[in-house]
């Protein structure tokens, strides 16, 4: 198979060129950051030029029931399903120019390389851009590829409404593709997804490529603490039943146990209250966040264990009350071996001189749903400072180069199979 | 010396009939909480029934510039300084009806007990009523006992607003006592005030007796905290710089030196915030308040310095930047020799089965202030769960009996010398 290369020059430009619409100059940003939440005229001026872009080169357009936008380029036999690769252009409230839009733009530009090139491929290939991916506007995250994968009814997405309560239906309308519309959902043969890192890993090991061989899976828990309060002044140390003490105690010990555990664990402790607060004040009743994950579901639930016999035994000793509750869990998503040793493939043969990295993603993606209805993988390249969801988020012109080749050949080697 | 004894029923009564004016009944509270704001309506109902019982006994009512009320029972010789007791009527917004009341109700009870027993004393003998000592609607807290001592000038004091911008002067002209105003402020031979604990100290010790030799000097600070925040997800453990895991080994650190420290050291973390929380951010900002607390110069010099290593330290091996900064501090204040000696005499004269403990009160008083213009020393009973500044406030009338015991017996001693 020959290895084809893309256009970098015109990749970073198409990016650059779209992260216009919603634009924000930054300081220390770099290319500055971008403000275009999901269907909004924002959003839909992206998308326009998006899908005028790929009909230039011959795309059809399809648009399924939740907005989500199919640009196809026909293979040799149209009867085979299609090879299927994108993200989302939506951006969060202070996001940046790549996190989503990079995966969209690589893949029109795997399409305008082999329009350009006159290749012709065995199976049909798509480039798609998700609705509403960040959740920023529509809750909860990754409405258009839960849709698509039968994990929220079409009912419920339709009339999921943003603060100003306007709902998801009628902005669809709004927006007036109602004529490219198709009644049901497709489907694919494989779904390959591009997407910068958001996090510190390929950076700190300066590999410029990474392969996602999943996404952890995670829990989420609501901890209260409760011990008794007091005046800071006359009571003395070895009185006091001092929630906040305890807590710090089981801040301190979670996270040595996943910092203990192995690469793929995590415990984050993102929001903790004092309520009743004042600075005389013993705290006598503390809540806090617990965030989990872990890449396997017995290595997530090995980890729970650990988490909660150490909360129980802090708050035992500490002589405190404690309740756990779950708020919320995604189980750990493993990619498909098939796609995963495509891209190892392409990765081997584009850039034989890089040892491309075996990482688990730690964020939710559009593929994490995806890859309950076909074979999915993805395909990371680093994130300066690991650095997203921020108007400073960044990957040098080089770097989105190298993840876009091995997308190119990774897809050939799909789409002729 | 005579031993005198006080009418614990008349004292209990007293505490009780005070009570009513702003009470509240509180589930699980044995005799409901007290919601009376300084210079409020409620406020003055109590001050004029205190004024009123302490008149029936033939004792005459003087008003300072700042509404601090005095009933004198004359002496022997007039001419010499009186021996000072009381305490505050006033409550925190959801109080008890012990704080302060019960220093004023007992000293009105000493004042009785010697008019019915026809015992002339040497030196005149007032009980006063210091005004706004909680705080809670004129801020700071002990600005009436602070305007009696110099530390806060009359203006200053006069001017002081509340939430709803009415004034303390407006007060004081409302309550309409201005013919009993004094220019200038009074002065006195000694100072004693019997309080409720605050505290657990005396319930533990299951001593009802609390002699108590100082007052903690505290010093408040505001600490930040800066790391760098990250995705919970795509941030393995060890590449994190998460400022909220320093701050828990720091209130961990803080606390522990404060228990190792000795009795009187105290270190409390009452509120603590993170910045941009949310549940999947691994936090990168976090503020706490710290207290420090110790019964001398020298000790909370070193307690500081304890602390102030131990926040340096863990910033620096947990690499985050720390700002400390003072915002508000109280020297410690040692009580009077003279003064503790008469209690210790009175205690082991009145109950000479009972071994008074000596401790120092970590909570402010009126006592504090007054310690800067005259002999102080303060009398402590146990509060029930060491609770206090809440509506289950609660201690028995045994206990209240006895404190007034030791207050009499201390007064005779004083007001004769």
């Amino acid at each position: 198979m020959n290895i084809e290369k893309c256009n970098a020059e015109r990749l970073w430009d198409s990016i650059m060129e779209i992260g216009k619409i919603g634009h924000a100059e930054v300081k220390n940003s770099k290319v500055g950051g971008c403000h275009r939440l999901a269907l909004t005229d924002k959003d839909q001026q992206a998308r326009d030029l998006f899908i005028s872009w790929a009909q230039e080169i011959g795309c059809h357009l399809r648009i399924d029931p939740v907005g989500n936008l199919f640009l196809r380029r026909e293979g040799k036999d149209n009867n085979l399903l299609p090879v299927t690769t994108g993200s989302h252009l939506d951006t969060q409230p202070t996001g940046g120019k790549f996190d989503g839009i990079y995966g969209c733009l690589a893949g029109l530009e795997v399409l305008r390389c082999l329009d350009e090139q006159n290749i012709q491929t065995l199976r049909p290939i798509e480039v798609v851009v998700w609705t509403n991916e960040e959740g920023s506007r529509f809750k909860p995250a990754m409405l258009g590829s839960g849709a698509y994968a039968g994990v929220f009814k079409l009912e419920g997405v339709l009339s999921t409404k943003d603060v100003n309560g306007i709902s998801f239906g009628e902005e669809l309308e709004r927006l007036g593709y109602q004529d490219k519309m198709t009644e049901g959902f497709s489907k694919c043969y494989q779904y390959y997804e591009l997407h910068i890192e958001q996090g510190p890993v390929l950076e700190a090991l300066d590999i410029d490529l990474g392969i996602v061989t999943g996404v952890l899976g995670m829990c989420w828990y609501d901890v209260e603490v409760i011990g008794t309060s007091c005046h800071a002044g006359p009571s003395p140390m070895h009185l006091r039943n001092d929630a906040l003490v305890g807590v710090a105690n089981m801040v301190t010990q979670l996270t040595e146990i996943a910092a203990n555990n192995g690469v793929d664990s995590r415990c984050t402790i993102g929001e903790l209250n004092v309520l009743n607060a004042s600075t005389n004040v013993s705290p006598g009743h503390v809540t806090f966040s617990l965030d989990l994950r872990e890449s396997s579901a017995s290595q997530l639930h090995e980890l729970q264990t650990k988490a909660f016999e150490a909360l129980h035994r802090i708050a035992y000793q500490h002589n405190l009350e404690i309740t756990i509750k779950e708020s919320w869990s995604l189980p750990p998503c493993p990619f498909d071996e098939k796609c995963l040793s495509n891209i190892k493939q392409a990765c081997e043969s584009v850039y034989p001189e890089i040892k491309a990295h075996s990482l688990v993603s730690g964020a939710g993606h559009d593929a994490v749903y995806v890859s309950r209805v076909a074979p999915t993988a993805m395909i990371f390249v680093p994130s300066e400072k690991g650095l997203s969801h921020n108007e400073c988020e960044y990957t040098s012109p080089e770097q989105l180069e190298k993840g876009c080749n091995v997308l190119l050949n990774t897809i050939l080697r799909a789409a002729n199979s």
